[in-house]
């Protein structure tokens, strides 16, 4: 399995608490914590050519981990729509915390997805509603993290395909925290932790969830279905 | 529109503080705010001759309010059977609190309908995820209750069809809160405030659910499917 | 309730066939039989300026129906953004047939909206596959179109909220053709019959269907939700 | 992966034809396909002791597939019950076609199960409509089959929670015939094809749309929730 790890890489450039947390970047880290003998890692960033998001790199990708916050503007629109295409055709996405609002999770959805946020150091408890599904194997009844961003309802996306995390948080509020999405031959598992000030990524059961929301928004080997103009049963050519 | 209102009405009975904040029973509370020029609202306990729930009842009943706790078992199950049919047939159901555990809500979930729960004085919000559903009509983002019991996920029932408030409690628990069902030709609504011991079914926002509730949960005078066996079109009988 | 058909409006200038069957537009005979005490109906076309949408025109409108086929690129960007931002506010739609490939439901799903095709005046069958909903009130158990376009699966579209329809073509083919959605506070119809050559809005259940269609799309009273920076519990302030 | 293959087995010894299509039952045949380095198979049928579905056998099992038709009702409600509660906490289940009637998916759904149904030879197409789901990996964009027996909507189960095949019958008729329902750490799939009478069995891709659901419905090793009273976060202990 190929998995493409894309970062924004701006906060680690400018913020000091960012850096230290995360010296190889946020990307870095994620993609120490996905590779395997199974599963072979890459990573780009916003800075590359064409993001780091040619058709030769994406075609070589079966899943895309995707972490934007601050420049989700200077993604081009031509990649963005690129990289639709790419899901649209098969490309698992996962898709983390402020990537919430990515220009192509935003065109996957179709809403605003907008949110309520405050940064108030509140302890967040990701609770599990559905306890059959692979995203969770090996997590408990909840994932608790100390201190993390508050992001709260509505949040403005479509009723999810699959709901898996709800959160809660100290402040008094509620957020959809894992929710599954199909589009076309591709799947998308939005999972929202992952504030940058944090040390979120290095907990283990969040990593725990991203290891299996990548090998569940992998795709199978699927016929990819014919558009167009269709030829009828021969019963009805001959009708005619 | 004919609504039922049926009650256990045990801690009614029992219960001090209960008889002191439901003078009239629950049921009577209930029927209060739900009767209108346009809605006939008849109560019904646990201890009417069939539970209230005859054949004749049942037929006049477009909507069916359903509050018990601690005598669930004490329902006959054949009228379980008899009223899970009305709700195939097309008679609305809305299912309030600890109904979640109710013989008639089990069989049509299919479920264990378990739950984790709490009772000590907590604030509970339940935040509206579903801003385009008419049962939140006039409902501002969230409902606040100072006091209630808690009821935490998990909560074993199927992925409901339509999320439309999840709650948030004061001691770190969630709880999807209010949920809808289409089981055959009938609607349920379930819906989670409303423990015995507090005034919550005097608030006004409360009240203003369950009414849009059991308008939403009024089925339509839509066809009654034919099962069995079946004639094909002209050209495959023509065929044999 | 202020409805507002929308048609492209072109067949009817350039096909003597669509000119003769529709002689007030396919709008006009929508709009006919939209008309009643209850609903103000509206229509514009694509060649009014503004193709008819402007802010004002929207903002007066509750229910959108959309009709377009051979110019859907005609339609203006910026345009096709307002609309998509007034369904996200409230104002419900319905979409016509070859409507699937607008701009403004391509944008709304977030997938292509592809589908397989065949003009062969084969008879379609659309069945009721949810008996309890409102938009199939007064529908027998299916819809018979002696004559129609056939639309093949797979048709890619994110999987409905509710499916209510799915059609049977002579040729071999099915179809998801009555499908729901919500997007933010809007909610949206899509529903597949009425190929310009073919007398289908004349159809009296095709006309009920559309008309409980708008019916259900309207938006009710809600709240709108806030998004951005939030304020926490009186607890959370207190503790900083 | 231990997977237990559960048949009536009554067609095969009252129905020649039955008999000579599947010497070895049905569930022999079945087994036959299943088995694999990796699948270990056992079959029992209704007339084992406890229906072959012990405790012991039950707690071994990882996905049990079910075929029954005239003799639903000779199944004991104990063993049903059973078999429910290892669906709860988790075992798989694969129900095929005539099983919609069975005592344990009727009690799984909370509906009646009930259908149209044809015996009179007709093609039957199984199209795909979720082309990015596991279950259809190395399928067409449909199945044809030449002969089977017709199962038409409405048929009277809940939403499903996915959508995978719609089929279409030579008679005018269509069927959703293959999906899933997720209900507390359990997994199902409903399959339609496999009347006795013909060799659907032994057709190359309905045997891999079983493989693939059997694989799909295993539970992976995710926490078993608590239910019941449940202590709060030390802050609310605190403060009372």
């Amino acid at each position: 399995m190929n998995v493409l790890v894309w970062n924004e890489n701006r906060h680690e450039q400018t913020n000091q608490v960012v850096a230290d947390l995360y010296p190889e970047g946020i990307h870095g880290t994620i993609a120490s914590f996905l590779k395997s003998d199974d599963v072979t890692v890459r990573t780009v960033t916003l800075d590359d050519e064409e993001h780091g998001l040619t058709e030769e790199v994406l075609n070589e990708t079966d899943v895309l981990v995707w972490w934007g916050h601050q420049a989700h503007d200077e993604v081009e629109d031509e990649i963005v729509e690129r990289v639709k295409q790419q899901v649209l055709e098969g490309m698992g996405v996962v898709v983390l915390h402020s990537s919430h609002f990515s220009k192509i999770f935003k065109s996957l959805m179709g809403t605003s997805c907008d949110l309520k946020w405050r940064e108030a150091d509140e302890k967040e408890r990701l609770w599990v509603v559905d306890p059959s599904h692979p995203i969770v194997e090996g997590i408990g009844e909840y994932i608790e993290l100390e201190k993390e961003e508050m992001y709260g309802e509505h949040f403005d996306v479509p009723p999810p395909d699959e709901l898996i995390f709800m959160s809660w948080f100290e402040g008094g509020e509620v957020f959809r925290s894992g929710m599954t999405y199909r589009r076309g031959k591709g799947k998308i598992f939005y999972f929202r932790p992952g504030h940058e000030t944090y040390p979120t990524y290095y907990n283990p059961e969040v990593q725990k969830v991203i290891r299996n929301g990548v090998k569940w928004v992998k795709s199978t080997d699927n016929t990819t279905p014919k558009y167009g103009n269709a030829k009828p049963l021969e019963t009805i050519s001959e009708k005619e």
